[in-house]
């Protein structure tokens, strides 16, 4: 069997109207490419968005509560995975992530962030500006950062021909 | 969107040919039914046979890994999820199944299977003999205990539509 | 530096008159020897009352609590490890005990016994009979097994010293 | 029993001899005021040293190790938390500090920063500049940042008699 990669989508609870429209395109563009989106599995902000923009156009989507129940797991997530470890499961979202894409979020997604450049994890930033501090520290190169859900989407074509690419746009 | 439930297998990495046969069909059973399966994900025992099962027949197969990598994931397993945490992890197999199935196996089992009670999860023995202690130990009513896949099937369709079956049939 | 044992008690959050009595007294003992005692750290049953006993005879105590708050923290408890990861915490009970004494509980006691086997930590049985389960289910031997603290001492030294000893007084 | 304060030391397994001499000087300086230092617990960089600085004072060290053995415990740890669970200690080690002194690190320790931030433990850097990008994120006030161990023990002294002090020195 062939494994869909799992394309891990980071960002905050609580986000803008276009950031939230960015991560429903992102996750549409996701399963459109028949790939697995992963994220923190909560009903609010870019978790669900992106779950909704996937699950509505046929995608497989897992969500790695921080919770123990399904109270507060968003409407899109097919596959819920409870851990009732709160921000413990941060770590999960990441290693089990092939490709992390952070939306702009709180300290819970630059937690996100810096445990997937901990893991050697392939990030690319959407719109969220971080580089800078994450750059000095033991970065050796700069994090893609693009503007478009659709840049994300290029990039990881790329990552997945084994083109690594740390170019960035922005 | 409707979530398929997720059943849980758990069962020992080490197995008898005859316990790895049922785990398969157990598999293939819950994939035709539709339902998600979820086991530890690693390439071996229960955990390998169920996952080749549901998969060589159409199922969403879960791992939910002890390692932080997928050197020993099933190949059977198309969504990996990547712990890195160890025999915690069995606490995430358990909260995330919505019906535990108990194959043969030997204390990793065992735990999960106090886990499932600690946390009010359903079980059902698979030709796995544990009754007796679980029942003393602060259990109100038997574990439901069967001897073939096709029976544990049975049991998970009327849990499903709420009809509660503890009755037992060893 | 030379570190102290660290000795592991499990048990129920409820728990008889007669087994918080006997919880106190190991607790007790086990500071009188200068070992450290951890357990679960939450106020009730076998856990406040073993962190009771050593705290009142100067013991360190540690409780590894299921929670990321102090709110229902032992107050025998010297050093809570906030862990916010439920059951998850079990793991981390084992895990970090160099022998684990288990106490009369209930499933989550069960766990634990389940997975101090398969990490292979030795332990002493108090007063809680478990043993046909476990020593059926890949066991090797069966575990020690006794009644009073005070036997649970003289096993741990006996550990200690290098002489694994397995009889059981049953 | 009154509880001493836990003190959480973050910083990297690498370190510079400036910084590994002020992390054993704080770890001094935190055993001599009678409180429990708790670190990653691993025996490298700014874990060591503190550890050793604390031990060789007398004070009470705990280490929350990534690892479920003790083969790279720091020498200076009294108390290793096994945990066996990976980056996913780092969540234990902030929620179980009551207040985190963030030593130079790489991605670990930056995301141990931003769990604490989530969490909204008290943090202070101590000769580590990362103030610009946490308090562009959803921090209101900018963290207490200074250059010596002295300064960290005097803040923790205001925090522990309840003045919350966010003026930084940099």
């Amino acid at each position: 069997m062939k494994r869909p990669p799992i394309i891990g989508v980071m960002g905050g609870g609580q986000a803008t109207d276009q950031d939230i429209r960015r991560a429903y395109d992102l996750g549409r563009l996701i399963a459109v490419q028949g790939w697995v989106l992963l994220n923190g599995g909560r009903n609010s902000g870019i978790m669900a968005a992106s779950a909704r923009g996937a699950a509505e156009h046929g995608g497989i989507t897992v969500g790695v509560l921080p919770d123990d129940h399904l109270g507060q797991c968003a409407p899109g997530i097919q596959i819920p995975i409870r851990t009732g470890m709160g921000s413990a499961r941060n770590t999960i979202n990441v290693l089990s992530s092939d490709i992390v894409v952070a939306c702009p979020g709180g300290s819970g997604t630059l937690s996100e962030i810096a445990l997937a450049l901990k893991h050697a994890k392939p990030i690319i930033l959407l719109a969220f500006d971080v580089c800078p501090l994450f750059e000095r520290i033991g970065q050796p190169e700069p994090m893609p950062s693009v503007q478009t859900p659709e840049e994300v989407i290029l990039h990881i074509q790329n990552l997945l021909r084994g083109k690594s690419t740390s170019c960035h746009y922005t």
